[in-house]
């Protein structure tokens, strides 16, 4: 079992009360504190507990075995330029932002993964971005103060304060470090023009890396040194338009061609450099990587600046059009988002007994008594905790999602089974995930393979069917029996079938509690 | 005088108006607006214009020579490793700080390129630390508040808020991005033990590098995840512990054994890190590279937190120890510099007109008159517009640097010929700096070689005489004769000793002005 760890590393993760504070939890010896010669003298495991006895000192760790069978975690922020925003910006509403916790992490989320959330209804008063800043992290004052005011302004310090177009761009890449989320507010935007526009620069960057790994290795490795100066500022940085981590992962997007400076190389790099600039220009510029979209009065777009370029079309300049705007950083995002994921059970049980599990969808039972219902029967009929779990959060997508089951209601597949696997699979294995990521699927099937299941359907689930993609054909059939999960899947779904009853004795949520627990990873 | 640049480059600096907003002097188109056949169809030169006509567009773009020629500048972060804190950590005062730009030219430049700065009597009230970081640049605020308490709390969440001892680590390296400045000040210091240390992480990086590159090489590629959690907090970040740009200067410390969370790394990548990370934090704890030093109420210690690492010592938990700290950011700290540093000869206007100049250093004439009476001399005397330049600045250093000419007066020799020449190398050619450097050296030069010299020395003269080394030894003397600038040193010096007439005819500073604005760089 401690084959894999050095002795350091043991020592070093020792977490007994003479290594690491109780209280704060922090390390009390450094790196050097530890003999020179450290070595394991002895290991012996006992249940689920590894105890290590080190020489020469003879101190006695003991560690956790499933701690030290945990993988490697995977850098939040590398996971970025996997997401792939669709076309679309995710979109929240204020007020269920600040009274609905699964909504709040719905946006946190979309900041951080997919790099911007379209707020709604965010008041339509002067100074309400720092009450929305406040929900995301800390405003980050600058030299335009804690707000800086987008509108035609006189004499201009910054091209943002004029009708003009402004291409796609991140802010401040002159500052070091730069501010890593942007909020603008709309306040007033009754001009002709004026659109604003998102381009996911790290999905830009694999482009170019894919397609010209020449100019991206250019531009990830040259410095190029950005300016803003005014009566009172004169800011300064030096640094590659895309910042990669050691490992070659993109992590920093910084483009801005009003406040690039002259670059100073040898003719042979500056000819490299200037082919390589407009390569990654011109797919920036391409449509199917930009979402366009108009802001109205109430909105408040939200986007990580390290990542997203932002552009606005010219607008006649007699329009009256008023953004406020500040920064922040992503790393409280990061923060306030781990926090709301803390405790999954006791999120289930507050999902269970809010407002979206109270949905009737078009059956006699409530979304939430319909889960505990197909739960209640699993266990009647001796599944394993992984199955049960499976059966009681089958519909979890209609919750933790962005699409409710109303909007499935009205003809859009919001595709809960899969939205619902992807949320769980934070906490639970692929055994209680998968079956809910196929439950709807298998719906599909068992119309495809016994014509009297089809015949049984209560008349919405006839009609989110149509919307799902009817039976399946003899190919997708072939397929889906192939899948690891598909007989879990059915047995979910004919569960689910039966989970309408009204009278049915159903057990509440706390008493799968336990189970729940077992299974958490 | 053009063909160096390519025709992109040219176009994409033109500053024409329809190239940039002559109001923000920002870029008013991006690298995709040009035509992808952009050529250079001519080129004249005309005195210190060069004018640029492009085809296929017939654009024309008009160069000076001068920014055509200038060469790149220096990073200035990647300065940063050069520097040597020598043992010690610049002071400054708060008091002079707000009132005299040239004071805080001094302290914003230390926390810069020496990494530090202890500023003396900030008011010993609490929240005054606020007071001090909006003098460097903006306070960032983070879960610990605009300001954070250090002193012994009964459930400390953190090790700093304990009497323990603490070893040298950056602050909050689970922040992404990192606080770049650090204040810690120091409201009540009654405990036995408690003393802070300094080190610099870019020297002990440094020396890794020149040690065991190989251990260098682990560390700034290696990704450590660094936490910090407690009941609203859940901050995460991965980066490696030495952070180094693309052409591999030095740029980020992140060195905390508190917050490192568990590698998960294959065996042998284990060991080889263990190693790499032991030989850096031994590196670290080296004696050469710590500044110690006990702050006292009023004491406000401001360092860059992406370099310096500050330890302290463990204390009596009885004794009361209070400091409040506050985070801000090194872009506005180098903004503050740079916006500082505009205008040379109007500082030096400033410098002449204000209340250090005023002082008389033992001499019937005050110190700006002194300086402007041997600028006259040497005018009088035919010298060209460098040397009068080092005639009326060969004692700037009393006025531009830490230490004033009243502890000169004390016996402290305080190199003013090398502090104004180096702050002078800033904007003015060797010709000018180089005589004020040497005109201390060129008078030690003189009292050896000519004894009738040594006898007209004035009292005051005489006794700073005795504390900048006496008269120079043979060999000395070769050395000096040996120096390119030692004759144009030898004339400063003896414009310098007859400028003490408190009667003679003496241009005012405005007089010298165009000679000044001619020699800058």
């Amino acid at each position: 079992m401690t084959a894999p760890f050095p002795a350091l590393w043991l020592r070093d993760n020792c977490d007994c009360a003479a290594c690491r504070d109780p209280r704060s939890g922090q390390k009390l010896f450094g790196i050097t504190d530890l003999p020179a010669d450290l070595a394991v003298a002895d290991t012996a495991v006992d249940g689920d507990q590894v105890t290590v006895t080190f020489a020469p000192d003879g101190h006695v760790s003991v560690f956790d075995a499933a701690f030290l069978a945990r993988p490697a975690e995977a850098d939040p922020r590398s996971e970025h330029a996997k997401a792939d925003p669709g076309g679309t910006v995710a979109e929240g509403s204020w007020p269920r932002f600040r009274s609905d916790p699964l909504h709040r992490e719905h946006c946190l989320d979309a900041v951080l993964r997919l790099g911007s959330v379209l707020l709604r209804d965010v008041p339509v008063v002067p100074g309400a971005v720092l009450e929305a800043a406040a929900g995301f992290g800390y405003v980050r004052e600058t030299n335009y103060g804690k707000i800086f005011e987008v509108r035609v302004e006189p004499a201009p310090t910054n091209l943002a304060f004029t009708s003009l177009a402004i291409s796609p761009h991140t802010d401040n890449p002159y500052r070091d470090p730069v501010p890593t989320v942007q909020l603008l507010h709309c306040l007033v935007n009754d001009a002709d023009g004026g659109e604003s526009g998102l381009v996911d620069g790290f999905a830009a960057a694999a482009v170019l890396r894919a397609e010209d790994p020449a100019a991206f290795a250019i531009l990830s490795t040259t410095p190029v040194t950005f300016r803003y100066a005014d009566a009172d500022t004169d800011l300064t940085s030096t640094r590659p338009m895309i910042g990669v981590d050691p490992r070659g992962a993109i992590r920093e997007i910084r483009f801005n061609n009003r406040s690039t400076q002259p670059l100073r190389l040898p003719r042979a790099e500056l000819d490299a450099f200037y082919a390589a600039y407009r390569a990654f220009a011109t797919i920036i510029a391409r449509p199917e990587l930009r979402v366009d979209l108009r802001l109205v009065p109430g909105d408040c777009l939200v986007f990580d600046n390290t990542r997203m370029l932002h552009a606005r079309t010219a607008f006649t300049a007699d329009g009256a059009r008023h953004l406020q705007g500040c920064y922040a950083d992503l790393d409280a995002v990061a923060s306030n988002l781990a926090v709301l994921r803390r405790d999954p059970v006791g999120r289930l049980a507050a999902l269970f007994g809010g407002d979206g599990a109270a949905d009737y969808l078009g059956e006699p039972v409530t979304l939430a008594e319909h889960m505990l219902q197909a739960a209640t029967r699993a266990r009647a009929a001796g599944a394993d905790d992984a199955l049960v779990a499976a059966a009681l959060l089958h519909d979890i997508g209609h919750l933790a999602g962005v699409v409710t089951g109303a909007e499935l209601m009205a003809g859009t597949d919001n595709r809960h089974g899969h939205t619902g696997a992807d949320w769980l699979a934070r906490w639970f294995p692929p055994q209680v995930t998968e079956p809910v990521r196929l439950h709807v699927a298998a719906k599909r099937y068992l119309c495809a393979v016994e014509p009297a299941y089809a015949a049984e359907l209560s008349e919405a689930s006839v009609f989110t069917l149509a919307v799902q993609g009817g039976p399946m054909t003899a190919a997708e059939v072939a397929a889906f029996e192939a899948e690891p999960y598909a007989r879990a899947a059915v047995a979910v779904r004919r569960w689910d079938d039966e989970a309408k009853d009204p009278e049915a004795d159903t057990a509440g949520f706390d008493e799968f509690r336990p189970l729940l627990q077992r299974l958490l990873r």
